[in-house]
């Protein structure tokens, strides 16, 4: 009884679990200083949203572009680190994932900065992809 | 054919039109000066989240706590207005919104505000309710 009530929790937990890797591959693609294996997060689509401190970016590219554009060297783009981070599953498909992001990061390279986030993901073929990210 | 058609295209459309209807009702009840009935269109519940521009706060009574506390007196509250606004299902049961507010407010109300806003909603037994705001 305690192996299936293991299993079934395991079940249960499991879109969970992937969710949280997607963020997981965030920080570690982010601070091997690889945006394109970061983006990889993201939905390539038109549908992508990502709304940052600078208004709405649409589109896979677009969002990549706003990426290179702002941690153009390894310096801009220091050290990532989630915390705080909460899941909801919203449905078996889509899942809302709430945090906080701190980057730590030389003078030169902009200095620290920190903020909170709402992603939006959903599952696709592709596995789980953010298709919203709201950062402020 | 066409009035299926038409009918098919109503019920395919209903869940969009009910999650639209909450932001209307937000804006009719704000501007009305009453809080109390704006609030409404977000969850009873402690899983409710806002993460404004001074952070996050969880639970309905915080929530409306925080609200009554930035916006006490008709003059604050000023006239609330919503644009490009966009939903998007996640499911049959869940939705994004995507938007934009404006705030006319006198100098002595604060003045102007802006931002923009990512709101998620959950059909419950009481309705499409907010159960995460993200406003910046």
């Amino acid at each position: 009884m305690a192996m299936v009530a293991l299993l079934l929790c395991l079940l249960w937990a499991a879109p969970e679990v992937d969710v949280r890797a997607v963020l997981e591959r965030q920080v570690a693609a982010w601070n091997q200083g690889d945006i394109e294996t970061f983006m990889t997060t993201y939905i390539d689509s038109p549908e992508l949203t990502f709304n940052g401190k600078d208004g709405v970016t649409r589109g896979y590219r677009p969002v990549l572009e706003r990426y290179r554009k702002r941690y153009g060297t390894r310096e801009a783009m220091g050290t990532l680190k989630f915390t705080e981070i909460e899941v909801r599953m919203l449905g078996a498909e889509a899942a809302v994932v709430l945090g906080r992001f701190d980057l730590a990061r030389t003078e030169a390279g902009g200095g620290p900065a920190s903020g909170r986030f709402t992603l939006v993901l959903r599952k696709t073929p592709q596995g789980w992809k953010i298709i919203h990210d709201h950062t402020s």
